[in-house]
């Protein structure tokens, strides 16, 4: 089979890829040709592959072109991310409505002209929830929530989320939207985001950074390792139609925490002294960002196909600690770390 | 203020269009200018009205000089219908995606350059609703139930009102989604629609002329006049953002009638022979397509704003009645109506 991964340099993006090329197979077929494309550079070890075939651009320049591909699967990562919708209007458009557009007329248009229709899973997000007058949130989002996103980003996400269904219906592809939910501990460092305190209130501590928690403990939200999210497409990838039970899109699992129980987690890992870096500054800003977030999400028909979350906080925070340890440039990460912490 | 409503040679777009004209004010101010678009020339009255400044011609191509023209109020209706976006599916995601999508971002052009934010009136659908083996249709649909669409018309239409309250949400308009329910009777022939028997079954006998019903006597729609949808236009531009109640389309007004009530009350307005002219001859296909539309509807938001659905299905057949009594060639329309029929 031929296999495209969009957003391929990315965090979940390259890891999916690693996954897929290690594996070998999808869905009960050799994966012969793996096609990666990103607008950045694809991290070394899969620019080196010989199996991939990488493609670096502007996607949406790029989609003209995979109509000849006859692609069999795709997993379409490639977004701009929430903040940067925010900040500029066309981007957001551009990026994330526009191409995913581009990728399923390009899908279509082989269809059309007598490849195989490609199964296709999109890479959706909690964002599409968000509470209006008329909709509030529940306390915890799930499969048959009625979005309201609060976001371009969200927003967009949501009416690929519809088109792909109807993309579907008419039989141009096969495909599926996962929402995934807030992927911690991301490696690196903070970034603008709103939700960069959900990674950044572990990740610096384990450093040995002082860390700056802008919302209040019991502020509560869906979070999810990098690995349960990559589990989860490749698991949405691989469900039957029937499986999957519908056409719209599915949450991924969540392990539903509260930053006061982060921390527990954190220092049951790490020790005191690690959780002690943390300081709460209240920030209003991001604070009332965050109040328009899920509280929490179930994952009912995720679960019908196997998924489930992490076990719980502390597990998020050990795959950190073990990915930092496999990693040749993770010693700086876990400079704050005590000698016999983290072990599992 | 200067007014535009596309779709305006339209069934419902000319009937608001005489609304707006003949009450000369929208939401407090003076209606002075008045912009009517279609791809077809529009009604004579309308055409040769001196207040109206007519712009006949592809929307798409129309949008890109609305940036200069300063809107202070717009009715979006101009859509492809169903029937036509099952049948050419790109012909379906040019006239109601991206139209909208350029009506949208013409706007936005103006805004940016300094004209006022304009108030935007989009007609969505009850077509945005039907069943998902992960979100079956409840027995009414309401405000809150998730949208599933069955059919491309439902699908573009639901993705223009997350659009519009984006584009609401960022200040480039004042947005308002309204879904339409199924509008009867609509005057002329049968057209291919599936929805078509729904005017058929009472326009046709009062006509003299028989009429197939494809489906059974205790199917339920949810269903409004002309009337009531203009009025129910209006009544959600004029409304303040709060008394919407939200971002979220809403839904307008519907009878939730069974053909049998239909036709009981056809015979209640027009006697016994006239609701004999209908033979039922069942049509699976069709029957197969209505059993994935909504049985009903309730409409919560709308009655805040002081909208009610017409008083029963017979009122629905007396506004048809009356219309083509005022109508210089609706006399045919009427040939199998007893002298003493159709009276209130």
């Amino acid at each position: 089979m031929k296999l495209l991964i969009t957003g391929a340099g990315g965090f979940i993006g390259a890891r999916l890829a690693r996954a897929l090329l290690a594996r070998e197979r999808l869905a009960g077929q050799r994966i012969d040709q793996t096609v990666l494309t990103d607008q950045v550079p694809l991290p070394p070890d899969l620019a080196r592959d010989p199996r991939v075939d990488a493609r670096i651009g502007p996607l949406l320049e790029l989609c003209p072109g995979f109509a000849a591909d006859r692609f069999d699967g795709v997993f379409h990562l490639a977004s701009a991310v929430s903040g940067e919708c925010e900040a500029d209007f066309e981007l957001g458009l551009r990026s994330n409505l526009d191409t995913t557009r581009a990728l399923l007329d390009a899908l279509r248009g082989g269809v059309t002209a007598g490849a195989p229709v490609p199964r296709l899973v999109f890479s959706s997000s909690v964002a599409v929830f968000g509470p209006d007058p008329s909709s509030p949130l529940p306390a915890r989002v799930d499969d048959t929530t009625l979005p309201a996103p609060q976001t371009s980003y969200g927003t967009h996400k949501l009416m690929c989320e519809y088109l792909i269904a109807d993309y579907t219906r008419k039989g141009f592809i096969d495909g599926r939207s996962a929402r995934l939910m807030t992927v911690t501990v991301r490696p690196g460092r903070p970034n603008g985001a709103a939700s960069s305190f959900f990674s950044g209130i572990i990740r610096e501590p384990l450093a040995g950074v002082e860390s700056i928690c802008p919302v209040g403990p019991d502020v509560s939200h869906p979070l999810t390792s990098p690995a349960r999210t990559v589990d989860g497409l490749i698991a949405v990838y691989e469900a039957s139609r029937e499986a999957l039970g519908g056409r719209l899109a599915l949450n991924l699992p969540a392990v539903n925490a509260r930053v006061s129980d982060m921390l527990d987690a954190l220092e049951a890992v790490a020790g005191r002294e690690v959780r002690n870096r943390v300081r709460f500054v209240p920030d209003p800003v991001i604070a009332g960002i965050v109040a328009n977030w899920p509280a929490g999400a179930t994952a009912t028909r995720a679960a019908r196909l196997g998924l489930h979350p992490d076990d719980d906080f502390a597990a998020i925070i050990r795959q950190y600690i073990d990915d930092q340890r496999a990693s040749p440039d993770g010693s700086a990460a876990l400079a704050g770390l005590p000698a016999n912490g983290g072990s599992a």
